[in-house]
């Protein structure tokens, strides 16, 4: 049970966005470069964000991609959800015919709270935040 | 995220056999059939199972597998992380050398510490608890 590279990619693209606020939009080569983060990985990735309403894309010369909402309003569930599907859950877990038998639901109850839990860690701590302890971090770290 | 079928197969065989305490061991064939599991499953399950400390396994005509501790002993999460191994986690999301980047480590925190809670809940579960709850969900059926 992991997430993706693409995933990954996603939250580190989305945190240099952030920490860059005062651009308006950014281009898929300075992402590659600064967030390093293969191109073929940004292709796949930037629509997803667009479609689930985080980024939007400018086509053209001056185009680029921006934060749809301020960063603030991102959270990292959100993006996470948005690259991956709903975050993990087996069918359920206990049933041959996946949870038609009410009989062993409380296995199901049981993964379904420890999945809430997760959710609302992730759910919790939004892109601006985490731009926000980035920068922090890299003003101890050349301190 | 998903568990996978050979996880869900194990907390069923071992609810299965935890709800029938009154029987010393039990053959992979009744498994199979009581538990509805595809026997090379179980040919999977049952030595990753003993392998931890889980089951105690006995060949032979008269062998079979056995729980080698009480069932209030054996956790979900021991379960679980025995078949599929440490739950979740990323080599660490935000870094491009894998955590190497210390300034980017707060994703990794929140990572963490959703993980951590749904290890705690996982954790919290006995095998007991479940074929208790299985026993009871199953009067409640037939009452």
């Amino acid at each position: 049970m992991e997430l993706t590279l693409t995933g990954e990619y996603a939250v580190r693209v989305l945190i240099y966005i952030a920490t860059n606020s005062e651009k308006k939009s950014f281009h898929i080569k300075e992402l590659s470069k600064e967030c390093v983060v293969p191109d073929q990985y940004l292709r796949k990735i930037i629509p997803q964000l667009t479609k689930s309403g985080i980024l939007t894309s400018q086509r053209g010369n001056g185009g680029g991609v921006s934060l749809s909402k301020t960063s603030d309003k991102i959270s990292l569930l959100e993006v996470i959800e948005s690259i991956e599907g709903e975050i993990f859950l087996n069918k359920c877990l206990i049933s041959s015919e996946f949870c038609n038998r009410t009989s062993w639901c409380e296995v199901h109850c049981v993964w379904i709270e420890a999945r809430d839990k997760m959710r609302d860690t992730l759910s919790s701590r939004s892109i601006k935040y985490l731009a926000e302890q980035s920068i922090l971090n890299k003003h101890k770290l050349s301190a």
